[in-house]
């Protein structure tokens, strides 16, 4: 844990500050005051500058520090970053690193610039992080971090806490468990600290380890790492291969990562935006316009095939149109609320799918609720509607079937949005990505064609 | 840390099993069966049980078991089988309970019934409670656990591994970092046990502690403490009341659920749910149908009025849709299309400003951005919208007009969707709370607005 108070940070302020600093040269007091920053607020802080700045900056705080900035910073910074300062100085601050960290900070660089960076690192760093790489980034065997505290099977208490103490003095390691290992390396048990303080010392560890393990394997992948650590709330959980030897450990902070990303994932495509588009360059925000582009029009277009549907049974009603021209007016104002009742309903299905708050087989009590909803909320509006259209156009009939048509449409569309997304679960098809604009469209689609059939039938027909 | 293979859980077929061995009476067996799962699973379960059956399995499995299992349940699940089972083995449960846990469940009871539960529990256990009682359930107060690991700072290291070895057996705490106290209470500093068993024993603590201290107050709010954890990526935060005493620590997996909440909150508001009625009840997909159709009835209802406008403004054309009445069947494309495109930009910057990708700073540059991809999506489906319009219809002024709508209306709505969020935050409204529908109608109204203007001017006037 790194300490400082925490300050709230009035960034514009500490850029202005800063960049008075680096202008007037004065290296001395701009390490001074750097340095009284959390590691992580001069990460925030290095986004905002310009490159130039940012350098300024990396070289003249303490090597410690620079380190600990560069773990926060996003990948492309780290990127820009290590290849702008002195490769000497860029190896000493990669070594410094977590093992996990410099294995991602070298996985985003050119192939050739991570050989260089690979070749200049301590010989035993260079060979873990080597092996990091090999693995597939999302997933266990690339977010572990492969220092691990273990202590053999046929240890004391005592021995075990002798070892432990050496190995956190030398290897700088965080103390969460410590895992218990045969001599072929196979992972066999855990031992809390907790129960390693508090045991006699002459006592054996096998006798006090845990020997029901949750692990996870280096080929799962990150999602799966993800849901095992909001279930069950584990501090680390160890990583083991296919022959059960430990090879790693994923800790909590590294699954809060994780959790938020796929969160984003979840958010972003609720919106209709690709987040797998499968190419390195994978960050809408961050990646190319291109990329930006290729990743917003694939449900685009196939809203745009929807919305075509709409337009073909729409432009049926064209004598309709023609006798009441005042009734196409009113089509966006159907269309539009029906859309944001049933985001509103498939927003809290998927959301509480993801959350487990919300099963398969709890999901007919939230068709009924919602349909309750839907009706209630339909009612409501429909009623609302009916008098102000009435009023203002004075015209009874037309207020009876848009009124009605908005009560209709929103209860079908509640029913729409909270059913999607089961059946989608049903099918294993992940409801965040396929829910958010097929059914608005789905929505406008028969929401027009019901409010265009009546309005034919009530007001034109007879 | 509890232990146990990560099983994937097949919920159906182990619902299937478990009622048949209540059903045949066999509690031996039943016991024997629940007993091989984790708690966190086992509240999955109880989940899909009825409420005589949970509480077959509730009171035949050990009460350790029984109390964690509580620990994992939805609010409204651990009050419903505290009131079901027998009040002594109900005290016996929440006292196994974390402090924390337990004022959160005899929050959520009747207040009679938390009176009862409370005079039924251990002296030191129930004041504890009581106290955290006190403080509002989304501040530090409400989320702490008071049982901290505290050593004075007149110990030697020696000393304090002996107060935490013997507090650590009594009280089953996790040991995350020990807090460094004065004799009247203040938190002084802090160690980590890495440092504790790295140190001789005879140095003395206040020599070997971190002074600067990052704590947090019984006052703050959840978010802010989501916000400090989410940024720093501590494990553990001690918590001080207005004159620095000590009174908890909130650790990672209290962070982690209450990160979990407030993302809940964002998504939902994304999509005009209101989460903070202020009412008790508070919780939109389990709470009453009342309290869910309220929370969803203010942002449709600003919709609905937006919505009016564009009617109002769309009834203006009357002799457009008269003279040409296909032009009203092409309404819903441009309305669909703009509110898509408008929504992907305001999700991404919503997102990217709540995980700090996004500030205010940085802002310009994504403005940017997206105007040049809602340009260029704009660009490719306008052509798109002409080339079929005008082979459908055959008529390529209407094809001219459509499409060039189409390509205004999706640039515009890009950047609507993201200069909004950046100016709710520069006038520090939650960009989450008021973006979603509010933009969609205004893309409908002025998209609407656009493309009436076009089809009335080009094809009707001339």
């Amino acid at each position: 844990m790194r300490g400082g108070e925490v300050k709230m940070l009035n960034i514009e302020n500490t850029i202005d500050r800063i960049r008075e600093l680096i202008d007037n040269g004065d290296n001395a007091q701009l390490r001074e005051e750097l340095e009284t920053y959390h590691s992580a607020d001069l990460a925030d802080i290095f986004q905002e500058l310009k490159p130039d700045e940012r350098l300024a900056c990396i070289t003249n705080i303490n090597e410690e520090l620079a380190s600990d900035v560069i773990e926060y910073l996003t990948p492309q910074l780290q990127v820009e970053i290590l290849g702008d300062i002195d490769e000497n100085l860029a190896s000493r601050l990669v070594s410094k690193l977590p093992h996990d960290d410099a294995a991602d900070v070298l996985g985003n660089m050119e192939e050739d610039d991570t050989e260089a960076f690979l070749e200049n690192l301590p010989q035993k760093f260079s060979s873990d992080v080597r092996e990091l790489l090999t693995y597939n980034e999302d997933t266990a065997g690339g977010i572990m971090n492969p220092l691990v505290l273990t202590v053999y099977d046929n240890m004391t208490v005592k021995e075990a806490l002798d070892t432990i103490r050496i190995k956190a003095e030398k290897d700088n390691m965080e103390l969460y468990y410590a895992y218990v290992v045969d001599k072929n390396l196979h992972l066999v048990g855990v031992l809390s600290l907790r129960t390693l303080m508090t045991t006699p010392v002459d006592i054996n560890v096998s006798d006090i380890m845990k020997k029901d393990i949750v692990k996870i394997h280096v080929d799962d992948y990150q999602d799966y790492i993800a849901d095992v650590f909001m279930k069950y709330q584990f501090n680390a959980l160890p990583v083991v291969d296919l022959y059960d030897h430990l090879k790693g450990v994923v800790t909590w902070d590294d699954a809060q990562d994780i959790v938020e990303e796929e969160t984003t994932d979840e958010i972003l495509q609720s919106s209709g935006i690709v987040t797998d588009l499968g190419d390195d360059d994978d960050d809408v925000l961050t990646g190319s316009i291109g990329h930006a582009i290729k990743a917003r029009i694939p449900w685009l277009f196939i809203t745009l095939i929807g919305e075509f549907i709409a337009v073909s049974i729409t432009s049926k009603f064209d004598k309709t149109f023609n006798a009441l021209p005042i009734a196409a007016a009113f089509m966006p104002l159907l269309a539009g609320l029906g859309g944001n009742i049933g985001t509103q309903s498939i927003t809290l299905m998927v959301r509480g799918m993801s959350t487990g708050q919300i099963t398969l087989s709890s999901g007919w009590k939230y068709i009924l609720r919602e349909t309750i909803t839907g009706l209630s909320i339909g009612a409501i509006f429909g009623l609302l509607v009916m008098t102000v259209t009435w009023g203002w156009q004075n015209h009874v009939q037309l207020g009876l079937v848009v009124g009605c048509a908005m009560s209709l449409n929103m209860t079908i569309a509640t029913m729409i949005g909270t059913c999607t997304p089961l059946i989608l679960k049903k099918l294993n098809i992940d409801p965040a990505v396929a829910s958010g604009p097929v059914i608005a469209t789905t929505i406008d689609v028969i929401g027009l064609a019901i409010y265009l059939s009546l309005v034919t039938w009530y007001l034109i027909s007879i």
